[in-house]
């Protein structure tokens, strides 16, 4: 029986009221979130996740690359002249259709509930599977198998996110839903995003419980502050690296 | 031919002389670290590394346990009364001899470069090697393959260490040396200590150039202040997690 007051059920009102509104915000936002990208508003992005996410996947040869929450589709554009065959998932039928416009690889409105559900969609392997600032959920061990299970034997599953630590502000240093403003992106963001911050810990925690393990870090570094941009974790199956 | 003013000679020289001050830092403080742990005079100890590591520790059944730069030996005695098989090494006879003076484990002076190459001394294999606040040094691969040479197929490599973020400060986020003065500590620390600061991605890769991968990662907090007091490490070999 759910009591008031309970927290064990107020955490769960939280996420399930906040999993609804992050979703909703990239329909209502999707507009605002096509300019901001193409017009290179997001100062961050320019500053270097952009460049390192790229560097990220260069590194290895050209392969089948799964761009999960591909947004406007940028990263198949930047990909597709180097040999790379992306086919980019998102949940905003808006964000696909702007991406399909704009072409580079194969685009699909499919929400992470399904890719999750549906082994058969989206079927692997892929060399590589990309989710960039794109994991924004509480719970992410069933997305993070179902993308598990849909790499080649020694495929990579490249994650850029936030970095823990420039992005624990000041707030206690703890897993926690907080809120995007997208203060500073342009206008039309007519609706604020909750997401999940995570601490290092954490990340590594979710990898391995999706039997991943991680293999590198990297931490792009503002040009002028030197603290850290964000994080690009790149991790292998647990027993194939 | 080394030239004057050339980076990479003056980076070697670096790392020679700090390296060395390194070293005798551990001579020179020997009776004030001794004075400082027993008396429980490290604040960050008290409030919750010492108690993160031993959970550590612990979370597994009891077996041999290699404490590498053990120094006074408090984990051998924190551990014996529950079954483990402690055999401490430090580089340190000061600090070796007030060890074996309370006892809990065996004890021995043994440097990190005769462990990294002699495969005979302190022979393993060992269920855990803990490395607590000991591995300072710029380079740590060979270090880091000789204890995971001397690790059971499934034992563990546990290292605690500051926490990248919470001890960049104001300098950049990057890997370099750094000087502990020791304030705070008590009396009669006559030599600060160079060490070499590692940022988190420099640990992921530093653990996976000696064939270990990272399966978890701990991050005790200040109960005041809600930030990270330690990091600490949990590494199996690679292909045996």
């Amino acid at each position: 029986m759910k009591r008031a007051g309970d927290p064990a059920a107020v955490g769960v009102d939280v996420q399930r009221s906040s999993e609804a509104r992050l979703q909703q915000s990239w329909t209502a936002n999707a507009g605002a979130w096509t300019e901001a990208v193409r017009e290179g508003r997001i100062e961050s992005r320019r500053l270097g996740t952009d460049r390192a996410l790229l560097e990220a996947v260069m590194s290895r040869a050209p392969g089948r690359l799964l761009d999960v929450g591909c947004g406007e589709g940028w990263l198949a554009r930047a990909l597709a002249p180097h040999g790379f065959e992306v086919v980019g998932i998102d949940g905003s039928e808006e964000l696909i259709a702007s991406a399909q416009e704009l072409g580079g690889g194969t685009f699909h409105v499919l929400g992470y509930e399904e890719l999750t559900s549906r082994p058969d969609v989206v079927a692997g392997p892929f060399d590589s599977v990309v989710c960039n600032f794109s994991l924004l959920s509480e719970s992410l061990t069933g997305l993070l198998r179902a993308l598990a299970d849909r790499l080649t034997p020694d495929g990579e599953l490249i994650v850029q996110t936030v970095h823990p630590f420039a992005a624990a502000g000041d707030e206690p240093y703890r897993d926690g839903w907080r809120e995007e403003a997208f203060e500073g992106f342009g206008d039309g963001f007519t609706a604020s995003m909750p997401w999940f911050y995570r601490t290092m810990g954490s990340w590594v925690r979710e990898l391995r419980a999706a039997d991943l393990g991680l293999v590198d870090c990297l931490e792009p570094l503002h040009p002028q502050t030197t603290r850290p941009l964000s994080l690009v974790l790149i991790a292998r199956l647990a027993h194939h690296d």
